[in-house]
Formats: C-alpha cells, sequence, structure tokens
C-alpha cells in the first residue's frame, strides 16, 4: 500500500464565486448567469469534465512508450448529461448529478486502429478519476461550526 | 426533463500538463514531479476534490436562504486517499482512484447546531458533482483516429 493523501482547500469569494487551492495552486469556479452566478469561470460540473479528461491525457502521455504506442497528440472532447430540474428542486425524481458523460477522444498516432483501441481501454480503466466516478469512494464529512 | 449538456475539451500541452476549457475559461493542470510532472498546475485528482467542494459551496450558498440558514461564511478542506500503486501499476490489488474523500465543512452560520447538520445532510444530497461520484453515470467512449 501506497497511501497518498491529496489536498485541495474550498473558499466562498462572492456571489456563487468558489475558490479551490491545492499545494501552491488554484483555479476560481463559478456559475453562468442562467444558473445563478456571475460567470467568471467554469462551474463545478464543467471543471469535473475537466479533471476526468485531463486524467485520461495524463494517463495516455505517461504509459504511450511503456504500450508501443508512438503518441504524436491527444485531445477529448466530454460532453455531461445533466437534468438540471433535479438541482434547482422542480423534479424529485430527476438525477442530480450527470446521467450520461461521453468522450471523444482524438488520438494522433503511428499504430494501428486495433492498438489504439486496446490502448484506449487501459486508459479508461487506470484513470484515477474515471475509478472514483465508476467505483464511489467512501465518503465522509466532518462539520464544524464556526467562529 | 430540463437535460443541459455542458462540454469540456481537454488538450495535451507539453509533457504532462493539460489544458482545460470550457466556453471561454481555461485552467491548466500538470503533475508533481514525484508522479512524473514539472507541476506547473494542481493534479486532476486534487482538481477533482476542488469541483467536489466547488459544488457544495454552491449549493449551500445558492440554497440557504430557502432554508432559513444566516451563512456568514464557509469553507471546505477536502482530502482523499489513493494508492499510487494501482495507477503505477505495481500493485494489481489497488483501488485505482480515490477510496476514501473525507470533507471538513467550516461553517460560519447564525443558526443551531442541529440546523446546520441538517443544511448540511442537504447540501450533500443536492450537489452534482457528489452524486455524480456516488451514483456513477453512464460512461462512453468514441476514439476517432488522427489525422
Amino acid at each position: 500500500m501506497a497511501i497518498e493523501k491529496f489536498k485541495t482547500v474550498v473558499k466562498s469569494v462572492e456571489g456563487l464565486q468558489v475558490s479551490c487551492k491545492s499545494r501552491g495552486f488554484e483555479f476560481i469556479l463559478d456559475e453562468p448567469k442562467n444558473l445563478g452566478g456571475t460567470d467568471t469561470g467554469m462551474n463545478p460540473v464543467e471543471a469535473l469534465l475537466g479533471t476526468l479528461g485531463a486524467c485520461k491525457v495524463i494517463v495516455a502521455k505517461s504509459f504511450a512508450r511503456l504500450h508501443h504506442i508512438k503518441l504524436n497528440d491527444i485531445r477529448i472532447e466530454l460532453e455531461g448529461d445533466l437534468d438540471v430540474d433535479g438541482f434547482m428542486g422542480k423534479n424529485p425524481d430527476a438525477k442530480i448529478g450527470f446521467s450520461r458523460i461521453s468522450s471523444q477522444i482524438y488520438i494522433d498516432a503511428d499504430n494501428t486502429v486495433e492498438e489504439i483501441e486496446k490502448f484506449v481501454e487501459f486508459i479508461n480503466r487506470t484513470c484515477p478519476v474515471a475509478d472514483t466516478i465508476e467505483n464511489a469512494p467512501v465518503m465522509e464529512t466532518v462539520i464544524i461550526k464556526e467562529p
């Protein structure tokens, strides 16, 4: 076991703007105006798609050589379906989060289609963000009342 | 049904650096040097924790008034456990993604502890990113060989 602990701190900024910080790095998320925000950053579900695609791209680039894939370039376009009536409380039967996530993986590699397909299967099962979504971790919450 | 489609495009930059773009917004992810990157941004699993925390903060701020919570401030510290031996291919039994995510929610609100606890339960079950992790969506992949 080589358990590493990854940490991120999330703070309210103003309106629905939120700062996400991990180690020295930060990004700002917000909501578009039709979802109550001021549209100063992508929203959490768009960012979630980004982390999923980024994780797959990093797995691809980390393991291409080992799998004899001559990877020239990779790009992923992700699309997620979300029934906003669930989140908005307008439909108690609607799933709250994504019901479907589809990934179009554009790969430029000096390999056969079969080799590329096999490599994409490897990427999908070796991606930590994909695994976190497909095999839910234990989720714990502790509440601290301030000040 | 009010299905909205959210889209994000992920591109390889250089090394393990990745650009995530949605609408006009972008953030860069990378890996620390011990995981093969050049440490120019947080990594996808840290960013995943950020999207989860951000989503909960936005739900809290969007619905506080409706739930009679006088919310002055909210901050979430998230920690995720990940056995990197799984991702690295060193241990076939290790879970690839997070095995545990814990959230410490710091809430400053002019309410009782019981009211705050009830509100946090609402947040946890109304958060689209949490639901996506806890109730996996259908995941589809299409491969496009380029050029």
